[in-house]
């Protein structure tokens, strides 16, 4: 697998993942209705660096961003988004992006990672991530409507970079 | 003190509120550099509320939004961010916008409201918040870097707006 920054030429397999996603509607508060032109533009928004796992048998498997999560006196933490295609999932792909995401992270200077919105029933994510030295540093209470579970907690998930 | 809605006239006095306090740099993790295009396209982003605190002797003195924190099924909590211009402090004006801004995301019917980034050090506004009813439901260390204090927690902070 390679995992490499995203070109023009991954659009159409980037908004093929996310659209999957955005739809299912249990692991992001996306619009699941969202159009190509508003997905691609949060995606691939200025200041974010977008990044895409190829696979030689399936094509682009999984996508992911990298953003500062504030401006001015927050831009030290960055935040982080992950999309796996529905069919390529259960192969590592998720945990090959995170591993490589934090050594960008890394790389890019940043001081943590927070991810502002992990939904509690993801429990794969959430393993993934405590796996990867992520705690839970806070939980909002019925945050997020899940389609089939009604009402669920929504996690905050953060991680220090530096020693 | 009259709260009501913005207007595209009241755009001139909310700007040099927010230059005020994005210069600060102490309470917001704004650019302290922010244009007043970029502040204003902010503050008054489409499915943003947009406020202002309108005192008799002094003119608009405060200004307030409300906004979804999340879309989809993240769409039902409210976010809320203040700003009172800092020679119109410790005359009660954020506690009347918090409020004000409270029966208003009741009537818009939001059934929670979060704060993602309260700066530790911002303690009035943390004791008004708590004080409302909010509680402390994360701490994120040392996400902002203050600009005389340095690295500082962050908090979460959240309140349920259904019995």
């Amino acid at each position: 697998m390679k995992i490499r920054h995203a070109t023009d030429t991954d659009r159409d397999a980037v908004w093929n993942i996310f659209h999957e996603v955005a739809a299912d509607g249990d692991t992001y508060a996306l619009d699941p209705n969202i159009s190509r032109e508003d997905a691609l533009a949060y995606w691939f928004a200025p200041g974010t660096h977008t990044f895409v796992a190829e696979q030689p048998a399936i094509g682009i498997a999984g996508t992911y961003i990298l953003r500062p999560n504030q401006l001015g006196g927050g831009s030290h933490v960055v935040n982080a988004g992950f999309m796996v295609s529905t069919s390529a999932r259960g192969r590592g792909i998720g945990r090959a992006m995170a591993e490589h995401c934090l050594s960008e992270a890394l790389r890019l200077g940043f001081r943590a990672m927070q991810f502002n919105y992990v939904i509690s029933t993801n429990t794969s994510a959430i393993r993934l991530w405590q796996d990867l030295g992520f705690e839970i540093v806070g939980t909002l209470p019925d945050a997020f409507c899940h389609p089939r579970k009604g009402y669920v907690d929504v996690h905050v998930m953060y991680r220090s970079l530096v020693p």
